[in-house]
């Protein structure tokens, strides 16, 4: 033990297992080298094949390989890395089930932490748009899609039927067009089982801010893409950027809004931001700048690779960030960490890639192989094909192939998984002219407000009457509390809002156990005319029912 | 539309979803009755087959059936229920994306709300055990056995080990035993890819209040089925009553604690309730009573069947809860409203029953069919076979069929799903003698004591020392508000303790929000001598990062 060396690899993308698998391989098996890799998710996603969650075509847990069939020696660790200590070689990871910090000693550390979705300075995206990155995301955004279907059905507002009814996909690269392709099949495919729905009334729309999809492939294919794309309805607009999003509106910059309640955006991927604070050369997007030999410049025990480094490609260009590239830079920093430790040659990344691909749902993609361009048919028969090979495991290939020719039969699986229902403490966005509320609804959370001007407006006569402003600080949506079941008047949004809002049940145990919660509020009741001593009353178990089917915590 | 009558269906379960199948035959297209069905969740979930989600050996979503597939022209709300006026005729839902009450008129009523599981007047089972009753259940409880398995791959400390280790299941009838028997298939399939999981380290408990299982079945079935649970490494405990449960404990009437990080109970099992507030006449376990044609006595436009009611059977028993004797209570209720509607002859219940089977997991169940007693492989395969045909529609059929022909040569599915993973304010229950946090864990909530008593302890020269007691209305674990990253005390439960806890990060926001609470928690503060001004500063987006990949909320 006492000479053991340690690799720890962090980050459970291709990068990071595939330098695992390889470093299996390298070391063999009763070995002087022991490695660990750091995890936040159990399984490998492969980017391309997460839009086919939304269909639901392939068994959900089937898009993905848990990490643990496909290394068999390296200790998983499923955490957050927390902190990286470069000079005592020590990684903290956040706590599992114990409640103590774990630390991980290394002697050799492979970064490979992959990208993030960051939607820090784009106002309410945080709150309101579904990002597009792991297997849950792809679950949520899927069964809010079902949901908006089912609610349209019985929805009898035009207005809010049509908004039920508009799907926005932000970023026209591959993941945004798959995302988008997928997306219309399904909404368009599950609407047909609803007869009260016009499949004219069905708006889905992709955000792109250039001006043709796909800029990574040959201009013909990309058009190629855009006409299948806008045959099967999706609407395509061009030099269109995302600004902000409320609950629901996507906004544009330039200031249209474009009413929606599902708004996916696949666009700000950054590096991890565990990285911004390491003190290692970086260079374009906040990368890690990496030798050919997959080492960080300047350093002896760090490498990196993958979508978070910058890796020189023998043409003088870096490597995009795809799964190829990923895989055989992987092998290379395995065969350099083994050679470093053991002694011996180093290798260097000679990669050129092999071609790209874009599917388009429904029996229809592009590609670019070996320099020869495929549309239609025939790409998409050669992206299922080459994607099932690129699976790791037969097992799950077999489960893949054999639910790809059950879809060709049987109608999209529409079972809505409702997960994680009750929402807590939470902040929502909301643009000039947006209701928070209206007078009549039926209200049980109680606001205050983070930053922005909102009217506070009562019906008389027909009209609006501007009973109040409210600004940081302020709290509304009290009346609430006093098991007031409507709401008293309309809350408008005047100037950019952000509120924090809280349940109602929430707020109650809050203030019976804290009196001068209590009090503070018993002056804003007093102060609105509103009778202090309807407070709902405290009950034994406040909580009860919202946790259970949560995991008890260890 | 005037005189076009409504049958308002609620419940979505085998009885709900049966009547409006028969509803739709009898009523035939462009009629003048219409069907709405209000269901909690979009599918019909058959409860023998909800274990196959635990090992993944089914598509996760293919162990149900979405209920829109069944009924084409049935109004499909998925709704909770709220209230029923049976005066005004009028059944009150929760609102979907809008903020509007959801009203839906009746002409005819018809139960069928089936039971839920209520831990009501159990200490802690509604914070800390995993009930077993929908599709989110068992997905919930899988990834919490995938956790825990993981999770002791890597813990060094032995005793907390064998605790993570180890498996509780309370409940020895059908769903207990079915629960149980793949749990414990699962776990012991899932530990052999971990090679320093040592098997003998894994435990599996049945819980159950009687002295032999499957109290259904005639004695020599529940004997071999005791035999056959035994010999895969199930230990059966009998008349062991689960009383309390905590976040590391199941404990038994009598005081018996059994350390577990795994609790499932499949016990208790209540009818809705919002029949309790029914000006309806009731029986044995609050169930509705019908008559043999499915009417609620006294009452001209209201049904009752399923599992929330007492149906009387031609042998002058009630009729049991089970899928069989709803649906064919179903077809009596459609019949019998039809011909209420339309004038015609009623018809009675007559159906005594088929059979009874129960899987216990891998290539074993027990069955009576017919009279006939069987167990074994036999058993089994009838189990699949005659499960699959009762599965409703042909798609799902084959897709069942096929992934159940690739688990005979596939290992399980691993992938471990992490949905709502943030936990915001939560109940807690503790028993004496066990910690709510030691001196030096890691800690980031505080902790409101709702009810009971803890000891404040400090390690001085070796031996914990009593620093302070706390009762009801005292806050604890404020440390870690004032960025301290570990407890400075143990909090040790002294009678029975139920605590509220709320994470530092949403704790900050209210206070930096709250004066009044910010000014209280000074004290608090100054009063143990902490100081104060170590709040952690507010941020400008506090929850951000926590609410992404949730849905947008409408």
């Amino acid at each position: 033990m006492g000479d053991r060396k340690r690799v720890v690899i962090l980050g459970g993308g291709f990068a990071g297992v595939y330098t695992a698998i390889a470093l299996e391989k390298a070391i063999g098996r009763d070995s002087d080298v022991e490695v660990v890799l750091v995890s936040r998710e159990n399984y490998l996603v492969f980017q391309p094949m997460l839009p086919e969650v939304i269909s639901g075509s392939i068994g959900i847990t089937d898009v993905v390989s848990p990490i643990r069939r496909l290394v068999k020696r390296t200790q998983l660790h499923m955490r957050d890395v927390e902190a990286i200590d470069l000079e005592r070689k020590v990684v903290v990871a956040n706590p599992g089930f114990r409640p103590q910090p774990h630390l991980i000693r290394y002697d050799h550390l492979v970064l490979a932490l992959g990208s993030v979705t960051d939607f820090r300075g784009m106002r309410g995206l945080a709150e309101h748009a579904f990002p597009f990155k792991n297997l849950v995301d792809a679950l949520a955004l899927r069964n809010h899609a079902i949901r908006a279907i089912r609610e349209s059905a019985i929805e009898s507002d035009p207005a809010f039927r049509r908004e039920l009814l508009t799907f926005v996909v932000a970023g026209g690269g591959f993941s945004g067009v798959e995302a988008v392709a997928e997306l219309n099949d399904f909404v368009r495919g599950l609407a047909r089982s609803f007869p009260t729905i016009d499949p004219k009334e069905i708006r889905v729309v992709l955000l792109h801010a250039g001006d043709r999809i796909l800029p990574e492939m040959a201009p013909n294919l990309a058009l190629f893409a855009q006409k299948i794309l806008a045959r099967r309805g999706v609407e395509i607009r061009f030099n269109a950027r995302l600004e902000a999003a409320t609950s629901g509106a996507a906004v544009l910059k330039g200031g249209e809004r474009i009413a929606t309640h599902t708004l996916v955006s696949t666009v700000p991927a950054f590096p991890h931001p565990l990285l911004e604070a390491l003190p290692l050369p970086k260079g374009r997007g906040g990368r890690l700048k990496a030798t050919a030999e997959m080492q960080v410049e300047g350093t002896t025990d760090v490498w990196a690779l993958g979508d978070c480094a910058l890796v020189p490609m023998i043409n003088g260009e870096l490597a995009p960030p795809t799964a190829q590239h990923a895989i055989r830079q992987a092998a290379v920093a395995a065969h350099n960490i083994v050679a470093t430790l053991r002694g011996g040659p180093r290798r260097t990344f000679t990669f050129t890639g092999l071609g790209k691909m874009g599917a388009l749902g429904h029996r229809s993609a592009v590609a670019e192989v070996f320099g020869i361009k495929i549309s239609g048919l025939l790409a998409w028969f050669m992206w299922r094909t080459i994607y099932l090979f690129k699976m790791p495991g037969w097992g799950r290939r077999v489960k893949v192939a054999s639910a790809w020719a059950l879809d060709l039969v049987l109608p999209p699986d529409i079972v809505e998984l409702r997960f994680g229902a009750s929402r807590g403490m939470s902040q929502e966005h909301f643009e000039p002219g947006e209701d928070v509320f209206h007078e009549g609804d039926v209200g049980d959370r109680i606001y205050h407000v983070l930053t922005g001007q909102a009217e506070v407006l009562r019906q008389r006569n027909g009209a609006d009457e501007l009973v109040a402003l409210l600004g940081p600080g302020d709290w509304f949506g009290e009346g609430a509390l006093l098991n007031e079941t409507t709401r008293g008047a309309t809350v408008r949004c005047r100037l950019d809002l952000d509120v924090l809002s809280l349940p109602k049940k929430e707020f109650a145990v809050l203030a019976a156990s804290l009196p001068d919660v209590r009090r503070s509020f018993d002056q804003i009741l007093e102060k609105r005319g509103l009778n202090k001593d309807g407070w709902p009353r405290p009950v034994p178990n406040p909580l009860a029912g919202a946790p259970a089917g949560g995991a008890p915590s260890g």
